[in-house]
């Protein structure tokens, strides 16, 4: 790829730009924004200019209900060789492209799997898509080398390609980012009015389960918006497992026996099919999720403490897979717990309380 | 308190016994199981032995179920003075206490909130308490130095008391422990038959949300069945707000434009009790959920390299909030996301990059 064209020069199509700038592909940028434009040039992104000829790739970064529209412009006025988008739903804008008559041939659905809280073209990155999934969704039109082009801007960003069908895609978001939202959001709108003493009992479960229920609403309520069907079948699956739950515990505190065991046996049913689905999330590198072992580590509350446990966890060599701060409550230590293979558990604890830390394990 | 008595030596009894003797106090162990006592008394817990005379405090750690009969035959063998017990619901076991006519001056309801995948005496730590909450539960009856007693054994276990009324407990333990385990254990279930391709793209925020959901199932069974009722309230009123937003996202896909507007609204409305919800759960040192800033650091995927990135982070003498270890998908790097005060977020980003840090900021 020599050249490309980003319009709309915001979060991810700044991002893109400079990722393409830094790889030696001569970029021209466009927006309806002329100041958009103009910071992102001057971030180095690229030519705020008109291409001299067609680019060999077009990247439409426009919200999902002006992509079709902008395509039908871009192909008339014959912007690109190719046309790409980087909207997070992907069925909607392909049935309205389709609508408008637009060159299917040479147009392929994309949606690279990365962002962070703040928008426009001043915090874009070129490092954005770094070891992201990236979705690309070919329809039965899409031609080979409008494919090839998005995958090898795919390759240029370092991200990682996935080919779906656009309606899997829908479907695989709803289930793996749209649900889980709105599961945190509810579960976290049960602690609104909850008493101090019963939210000084949080602990790290519930820590964990509502933290993106602290996301901006109006960043998600467009993507919901978007995909509000896929969304709405998900939740409506897990609807009828929770009924059968809230029926199950009434019948854990039935006085009959029968019943108690009963309802014992279905919420059991519903925490080791919790299990499947757990371990069906992936772990690093898209390893199936392992199992770990904690290790729990009480830790003093100042600046450089962490920096020394990990320098002694360095010095013995494990490598840790994850980790969590659980912050003591009403005293100044805290828990750090390191996840690490099980077969290098020993070693640490013994090589951690050799450095004077005090291990709970 | 110059002496005291477990009574089931166990995880907790046990890391209860060995926190009381490593302050000086002399505990007797006493248990079912002949070698659980004498594999506590191996590891230093206390003397597997009977007390000459009644001891200050008797603890006992037996499942909520046996409580109240093990009360009235201590309390018969005058094994104590005062007495208190370790199970995480606490209304149903004084029900019991009280019908089998035991002294409630001598008894008050304890729950410290800690606890580790493992189980059994060899599991038992000094540390297990450290900074923890422990719930203290004293009836209408129980006397003042039966409280100053647990008290005294909170402290010395170096824990943090929280004195509540028995119905309060169980459900305060409802609202911010059981019922989101199972809201995670109803999210992982909906991923048990997910394609590859859709758990491919599974990124930090589900991750979270169903992190739980990966516990034993064996273990939630007890205590969800001994906390039914109040865990079933809790989650009957999620499931009245998932109906509503089930409906709300079906407006969303309407052809009717004030009817998507409506679902909209009613969407929106849910994200952001979610938002006052994640806002009630305090940060550390029990103070109120701070907004930190999110520092995402690409990490080589290699030993050391967590040591490196921390022992810079402590030259610049930042304290990190949190943190989060994205594993990207299919390639050896993975994102640190370091959560700190705003304020430093600046700085640190800075001190990081001149360390040759790639900060996606």
């Amino acid at each position: 790829m020599r050249s490309a064209a980003v319009v709309g020069t915001g979060l991810i199509g700044t991002s893109v730009a400079l990722a393409l700038t830094a790889r030696g592909v001569t970029v021209y940028l466009r927006d309806r924004d002329d100041t958009a434009v103009q910071t992102a040039a001057a971030m180095g992104a690229g030519l705020a200019e008109e291409p001299p000829e067609p680019v060999d790739l077009a990247v439409l970064a426009v919200p999902p209900g002006r992509i079709a529209e902008t395509l039908r412009q871009v192909q008339k006025a014959e912007l690109a060789h190719s046309y790409t988008d980087v909207a997070s739903v992907k069925e909607q804008p392909l049935a309205e492209v389709a609508a408008l008559g637009c060159d299917l041939s040479r147009y392929i659905g994309g949606h690279p799997l990365a962002g962070r809280e703040r928008s426009g073209p001043l915090a874009g990155r070129a490092e954005l898509f770094e070891g992201r999934p990236w979705v690309l969704t070919p329809s039965a039109e899409t031609g080979t080398e409008t494919l090839n082009r998005a995958l090898e801007m795919v390759s240029l960003c370092r991200a990682v390609p996935v080919v779906m069908a656009p309606r899997d895609h829908d479907h695989a978001v709803a289930l793996v980012s749209h649900a889980p939202h709105l599961v945190s959001a509810l579960m976290a709108a049960r602690l609104e009015h909850a008493a101090d003493t019963d939210t000084r009992l949080a602990g790290q479960g519930v820590r964990d389960v509502t933290r993106i229920a602290g996301s901006d609403p109006r960043l998600w309520i467009d993507i919901l918006g978007a995909n509000a069907t896929a969304v709405a079948d998900v939740l409506a699956g897990l609807a009828a497992d929770l009924d059968t739950v809230v029926g199950s515990l009434r019948s854990l505190a039935a006085a009959d026996v029968s019943e108690r065991e009963e309802g014992s046996r279905r919420v059991a049913a519903l925490l080791r099919r919790g299990n499947a689905g757990h371990a069906r999330i992936p772990g690093k590198h898209g390893a199936p999720a392992a199992h770990y072992e904690a290790i729990p580590v009480v830790i003093p509350d100042r600046p450089g403490e962490l920096a020394r446990l990990f320098a002694d966890v360095g010095r013995a060599e494990v490598n840790i897979e994850d980790i969590r701060i659980d912050h003591a409550q009403g005293r100044p230590t805290g828990l750090v717990e390191l996840q690490v293979d099980p077969k290098r558990a020993e070693s640490l604890t013994t090589a951690l309380r050799a450095g004077g830390w005090t291990v709970q394990r």
